[in-house]
């Protein structure tokens, strides 16, 4: 193992500018792969760590869990990946791999807690840094493939806002016959329409306004409304199967279970920081959901990409250099972005 | 048909106690039956209603849609009763009976609004009077058959405490290997207690206190804890797949959502008139889902009666005369029932 310190982009405090740095990277393991990082995606929640919007944040702080690569160095014992293969690493790269949820392929759901891909602490008591660098090494168990069939760097979000969209349009069965709104059209939100539309759901996209309109109905979606225009809610009513909410601004949860069917589900994967206000009724009546999800475990990230690459879907980008990582940490906080920057890491 | 005037115990206006008058019953009709009404349970929201509690109470106001009895006439069409059967009526009595939840026997998601057992108008514009009385004009495909094997007194709070338990029971899967919660061990919740033991779920009671511990064992449940005590959400955190509220007091949503498994579901059968507070991180970390449910329709009605003929299982009752109704509300109200008041109608 040749790499022990690697170039990183990295935030030193919380809410201070991310700039170039040199971190430490574990030697290869027996069943570690070396990755020559080529993209990474820029995530909203990267923003909201690296400002320690959650708290507990642990700096410096290397974001980043929306990486592509190549493998350039396998360990003695790795059997799935070879050097050259290109792949991918998401949210977590470890969990307690003991626990039911583990067992069952839900390794985001560890009931010990995954490791996340940066600002976390792994097993061995380092603390674990992101994909704004050049190199990461990875458990080959914690590593995806990224076929051929899809360019690094609009893979690259499929790691973190491909997934999170794929699970729960697969669990709540998105599909041919289905009415599916999705909530905001952003990184999360483009990634559930082009999805929802290859699984063969009718849909349509909720929006603030109608903006984005004609980029919504190029990616898939039959339909496309203004959430500030009231007259949406009324025509809507009763419409959906299946709703997934991507934005992290507190909705009026009882206006939007109302566009539900009998037996709909409303699936959040962006989540407010404040709690929400819940009348009780609007779930018993219609025997609706309210739900969430998060993320997606190792083999169906794999059967994600699988199906993206089948299908032609990758993430809609706006390529970077590291130098502009500043900006454009501002203009995702202003939603000036479609539909996700990605970081061409060579720039490191 | 020789009824038109019957003996019934009305609420002349909201609040005021329930006193002796006579109601008109319609004609039999072509699909009609008579039924002579022999028991009668009290319900809580018999109690809202009669208190406006809910607003837009029609007055006078007949309660009780838990109502057992025996037909003594049947209109020239029937052709699923004979005189002498012994039948139930639940909460509504008509539905539209073309929309698609009509048609898939959710009839009391009908999506034109099903038609009250009482404190509601029917299709012919007048109001609709329930159980506590001494008879009752059905349309016999809003009437069901109550078999052999369980006495009509045991019988009548099986058509809306115990529908109201079994259909979330069996829509989310309480059986064999799972663990099921109940929360609250009243009219709904002892019911639930018996149905999710009798479909072979490992059952728990969450009750306020320990006070009817026996009681909730000996209807069935492995565990008791009380919800007063704050090691109970730490010893049983990530035990159930299921918890089933029947409570009406506002919980701590994401105190109990901690309760659940991965993929667990809290489903409320009752319900706070005010809003709740949600934190959506309480469903998205771990796939949960919170959701509603409402009675059931008449099939499965008609199927819950079956299985509880089958099992054995009828509710747990205090039998009064209908000079004790008033007396009786203000008990519910204090939570002083084991577990459900049936009116003698005999006493009417």
């Amino acid at each position: 193992m040749s790499v022990t310190q690697v170039a990183a982009y990295a935030a030193p405090a919380a809410k201070a500018p991310l700039e170039r740095t040199t971190i430490p990277r574990r030697p290869v393991g027996e069943h570690d792969v070396l990755i020559d990082i080529k993209f990474a995606g820029i995530c909203h929640s990267d923003i909201h760590q690296a400002t320690d919007g959650w708290g507990e944040g642990i700096f410096p702080m290397v974001p980043g869990h929306e990486i592509a690569g190549v493998v350039t160095e396998v360990g003695a014992g790795v059997t799935k990946f070879a050097v050259g293969d290109r792949v991918g690493v998401g949210c977590f790269v470890d969990s307690c791999r003991e626990c039911e949820q583990c067992l069952a392929g839900f390794e985001q759901y560890c009931l010990k807690g995954m490791t996340g891909t940066y600002n976390a602490i792994d097993k061995n008591g380092e603390p674990t840094y992101g994909g704004y660098s050049t190199h990461i090494v990875v458990d080959e168990n914690y590593t995806v493939r990224i076929p051929e069939g899809i360019d690094l760097d609009v893979a690259a979000p499929l790691l973190c806002a491909g997934i999170t969209l794929y699970s729960p349009l697969k669990h709540w069965n998105a599909g041919p016959g289905k009415k599916v709104a999705i909530v905001g059209l952003g990184g999360l939100g483009h990634m559930g329409v082009k999805i929802a539309s290859a699984f063969g759901a009718d849909v349509t996209v909720l929006s603030q306004s109608l903006r984005k309109k004609d980029d919504g109905l190029r990616l898939g979606a039959s339909e496309y409304h203004a959430t500030s225009d009231e007259t949406t809610f009324e025509k809507l009513a009763g419409t959906f199967d299946l709703i997934v909410s991507t934005v992290s601004a507190p909705l009026p949860l009882d206006t939007y279970l109302r566009l539900l069917k009998v037996d709909g589900a409303f699936v959040n994967v962006g989540a407010p920081e404040d709690p929400v206000s819940l009348n009780l009724f609007s779930v018993i009546a219609g025997r609706k959901t309210l739900a969430g999800s998060s993320i997606g475990g190792i083999a169906e990230t794999q059967e994600m990409l699988d199906f993206c690459a089948e299908h032609g879907l990758g993430a809609e980008i706006e390529l970077i250099g590291a130098d502009r990582i500043n900006e454009a940490y501002d203009r995702v906080q202003a939603s000036d972005v479609r539909y996700r920057f990605v970081i061409d890491t060579a720039t490191i």
